[in-house]
């Protein structure tokens, strides 16, 4: 089925993305484009360390995020970085988010139209 | 942790809303509140019989839609509306979600400075 035969379909919502703790990492990524340790990324989400590293495993699966080790004097450091091509996925996907926030406020605000229903009872 | 703490939890982002097929049937109920037969909010949402069934039950169960069965001279029909109280929980979602996209427009036009963990390598 298109789109203009399921208007409300949202297939523009990407599943990689639409999951809680996954918009909440590239959200914290999409701005700190240069990276960030795993450690703040954590804490900005909230996140278990169990719950980050599987969500950014499926996340570079996909070649959404890249993963690099660094180590130097002390303990060794994991940077998480969005690409190029996930940046690019991201902002459509949070676009067709604010489609949606949109279509909620404008038939929020319409007036109740007896029900298209009742006609055929 | 609280949402100082950690400013991308994103905690008002109801996990019985943030789902895809849930999302698009919240919306087509919100602009009708009279209520929308099953048939047209399947067709509008693109799901199948199955899965619609599958939605409506768990938004039921935590009284979001109320549920009706007709039976006129024809086949019975199910009606399905969004409650009171639904509503109500399901508009929140989405000012939490405006929220979201909001925060990322901002972000994405951020200028890349130098990354948080460089000075600590």
């Amino acid at each position: 089925m298109d789109s203009d035969a399921a208007p409300f379909a949202y297939s523009g919502l990407e599943r990689i993305f639409h999951e809680r703790g996954r918009l909440a990492v590239c959200t914290c990524l999409v701005a700190n484009t240069g990276g960030m340790r795993f450690t703040d990324l954590q804490d900005a989400c909230a996140l278990t360390d169990g719950n980050l590293n599987r969500h950014l495993h499926a996340l570079a699966e996909v070649g959404i995020v890249s993963l690099e080790r660094l180590r130097g004097n002390g303990r060794p450091v994991t940077i998480v970085r969005i690409t190029p091509v996930g940046r690019k996925r991201f902002l459509a996907y949070i676009d067709e988010l604010e489609a949606v926030v949109r279509a909620v406020h404008d038939r929020a605000q319409e007036d109740a139209a007896a029900p298209s229903w009742l006609p055929q009872l």
